[in-house]
């Protein structure tokens, strides 16, 4: 049973937030980066209760979740890396000079305000409670209000435990981390328009992102919105790649299409081919492989019922055939691998096949050209990913399509494939709209961390009353641009 | 007459931008940087024709126009230095590892693609055809497309031509350039709708750029809007520096406030004090000096009408005494200066006082206590800047006050006046709503490219099909984070 949390608990928290953003704002770089260090240290330390209690509320099996949790603790750990260099401070000076007018301007990034967090339930752990929203939000400088996912409510409280724990141990206000249960709507969007909220991070599926997008845009200070709210992350099987590789690539593909029982947000749901001779041995393979995919429970009912629900509704639009079902008897709430086939006009034109099925489904959209290729690139909407499968020949005789492409996603693979989200500097996972809400940040990757920054420019201030990212001793030691060179050393003025 | 572009010619336009688009985004920061500096020089190679059109249309006197064209080139020319070092690109490598399953991931930023600019009629040059939004969209890879303001359609025309001569110097795809005239609201509202526009910048009034900023999230694929939208500049001025330089800061305030007629988005509208024998000799000196005033046109009659309007409207509330007016003669189009008195509770529970008059109009706000300026502090909404007026003295007793004031304003001064905004990487010129659109963006400063990028990741691409600032080789000698590091070397990589 899921408490709703009260009104009076939940304007109590945002108000603990609020002051608590007064002390968090003004802590340095290295200050928070020490504190996330620590949580990484605690979420390591859980030990089996966690694990075992995340395969009873998800049914993810042990070893995802073992790597799951270390990937976790790596995302704060990286984070806090990457925030203790200032990369995303970015201090800048420009020093007064005798001949301009004005005088001395220092500006660098401090945390926007207090954030919510609606965790995913796919990832109970990086994608949740203490997941990287909650890791780049704090890292930011920014109070953090989680909606627990009601998926795993478990979890999350050990998760919040975790961090209100480490929150303790430095001696910080409280409320800069709190946790907010209950399963109402009404408690998600009565956090988005609370006048103290400054930012929102979301994943999700694309009603509950859009209609928190519009809530926060609706406000008399619209804030901003991170949602992230999938994707059909298409694959491109280029002709000489699929000559040569068709069915080493079809195994690739359906072992991804099939990781995790399909519930990634990069699961790569539609792939699109020129029909022919290898696109058939492709199929065959496809076919052959779905029939041995071994069925697993899904995450929750809900998930259960709307994979079958537009998985059915995909498999009975005109002009669509079935290519394989997983054969195997299905259980309660475990998703049937389906693979279903199409032609690029009817793709084209029917909108439905361009919705994503959460789970593990995939389109065969065959080309009869080149040129057929190209329409379905020139009309897809934004995408987390998109692969291009294909040889260098490939990549030389398609330029045009892959340019096109580069317009279309967050993240561009040659081969390879788009599930398993690596978090590194170089990660992009922020695709155009409808993926995300906001093409212009990553929610993985220590990146993650811009988007709960703004900049605040100080003209004049006397050295005494600059945050120490700005102070003439360069007391952290961090890089800075001054007078537009970049520069990590302390200044020596003459005191005026 | 000014000619009303007509929707044909919009919509080639429009589709003349999305065609550049895909030559701009795979241009190097290197050439597009060299694009800039011809544009910089060809606007200073501009003579006195360009100087008397602006003089003529906007009243402004030559000696601002001079420096305002000087600083045009200079904006393109500094945006174009930064570009040149690729820190927009930011370019970040993550190498494949032997240990991990993924491989290489390399992630830079591509402009986000065709740009509308709205800009302003206070700077003919600065701030609109040519100016920092143009120069900086550019910088970032994005076509831009210029709704001419129609109070200096010939200025505009002007600049558009320079612009459109080095397009077609460096051979470049003529759809990099477009400039759209007309009068009618729908020609904005067209062009923010249409699914090839990407982002949006505009400097004018709230009411303008809150109708852009909401007709862009309406859209089917939301994109962003930066409209800086005005301020009222607070000014604290606080106990100790009042009670020993009131006067020299009445008249530092008063140059300020009447500085270009004010009308600068960055106009210090609103002076905060202690009431009191200091807050008097500040008065005294305001007053005598408003009477010196010189009177000087005003930009435009719409600019003059509403000024008067707002004016009037301002000094008709309740418990509001009129200070000081300009007392000579008042010609066509010449704004009068005008001071007004209020208390902290009127200013307080009147919403109007708080709202912009533009033009020199100055409201002195008189607290009874330094708890009243804490609560005028907290209710006030976003702004530009703020200043504090103070004694190294005052800024140790008020570390609170401007604690909290730093969440207010993009830019916090101690001393000295708002106007005037340089043009360097530490200033920040974009405050919270309803300043801005957007706080975490400035409009000013080389960082104003930030506003017109997104990033890409690119997985496992073999070398020659990466952009230059991705290669291994980094053929652009520009610093790139490589696996955590910064690195400006070229990578010395085994092919596999």
């Amino acid at each position: 049973m899921i408490e709703e949390a009260s009104k009076e608990n939940i304007d109590r928290r945002i108000q603990m937030a609020a002051d608590a953003y007064q002390f968090l704002k003004n802590t340095t770089v290295k200050e928070r980066a020490a504190f996330m260090n620590t949580v990484a240290d605690q979420i390591e330390a859980l030990g089996e209760e966690l694990l075992t209690t995340a395969h009873t509320e998800t049914s993810l099996p042990l070893a995802r979740l073992t790597g799951e949790k270390a990937r976790t603790a790596g995302q704060w750990r990286s984070y806090a890396k990457a925030v203790a260099t200032g990369i995303y401070a970015e201090p800048r000076i420009d020093l007064a000079q005798p001949d301009k007018q004005k005088g001395d301007l220092r500006k660098y990034n401090v945390g926007i305000g207090p954030v919510v967090v609606f965790g995913a339930s796919n990832f109970p752990f990086a994608f949740s409670t203490a997941g990287g929203d909650t890791a780049s939000a704090i890292g930011a400088g920014c109070p953090v209000i989680v909606k627990a996912h009601p998926a795993h409510p478990k979890v999350s409280q050990l998760m919040a435990d975790t961090i209100t724990a480490a929150v303790k141990e430095f001696g910080w206000p409280e409320g800069i981390f709190s946790h907010i249960t209950g399963t109402s709507y009404d408690i998600g969007a009565y956090l988005v328009q609370h006048q103290e909220i400054r930012a929102v991070a979301f994943t999700g599926s694309f009603t509950g992102g859009k209609a928190l997008f519009d809530m926060a845009h609706h406000r008399k200070d619209p804030i901003p919105v991170f949602a992230e709210m999938g994707s059909i992350n298409p694959v491109f099987a280029l002709p000489d790649l699929l000559e040569n590789r068709a069915e080493a690539f079809a195994k690739e593909y359906l072992s991804s299409l099939t990781l995790g029982v399909g519930q990634f947000c990069t699961n790569p749901g539609v792939c699109i081919a020129l029909k022919g001779e290898a696109l058939d041995r492709f199929i065959d393979t496809l076919k052959n492989g779905i029939q041995e995919t071994v069925p697993a429970k899904m995450l929750h009912k809900g998930i259960y019922e709307s994979f079958e629900k537009h998985k059915t509704i995909a498999a009975e639009q005109p002009e669509v055939y079935i290519l394989a079902t997983a054969d195997t008897e299905i259980d309660e709430w475990q998703g049937g691998a389906m693979v279903i086939e199409t032609s690029a006009q009817n793709f084209i034109k029917n909108p439905v096949l361009s919705e994503e099925v959460f789970g593990p489904f995939g389109i065969i959209v065959t080309c009869e050209t080149q040129q057929e290729m190209m329409e379905i690139a020139q009309q897809l909407k934004g995408q987390l990913t998109i692969t291009i499968a294909a040889t260098d020949e490939d990549a030389r005789n398609n330029l045009t399509l892959i340019n096109l492409l580069k317009d279309k996603c967050g993240r561009l693979l040659f081969n390879g494939m788009p599930t398993g989200v690596e978090v590194v500097y170089a990660m992009h996972h922020g695709g155009p709209f409808p993926s995300t809400t906001d093409s212009r940040f990553t929610s993985v990757g220590p990146d993650a961390v811009r988007r709960f920054i703004r900049p605040v420019s100080f003209q004049n201030w006397p050295d005494e009353f600059l945050p120490e990212e700005l102070k003439n001793e360069n007391p952290l030691q961090i890089s800075r641009i001054v007078d537009g060179e970049v520069n990590s050393e302390s200044l020596k003025l003459q005191t005026t």
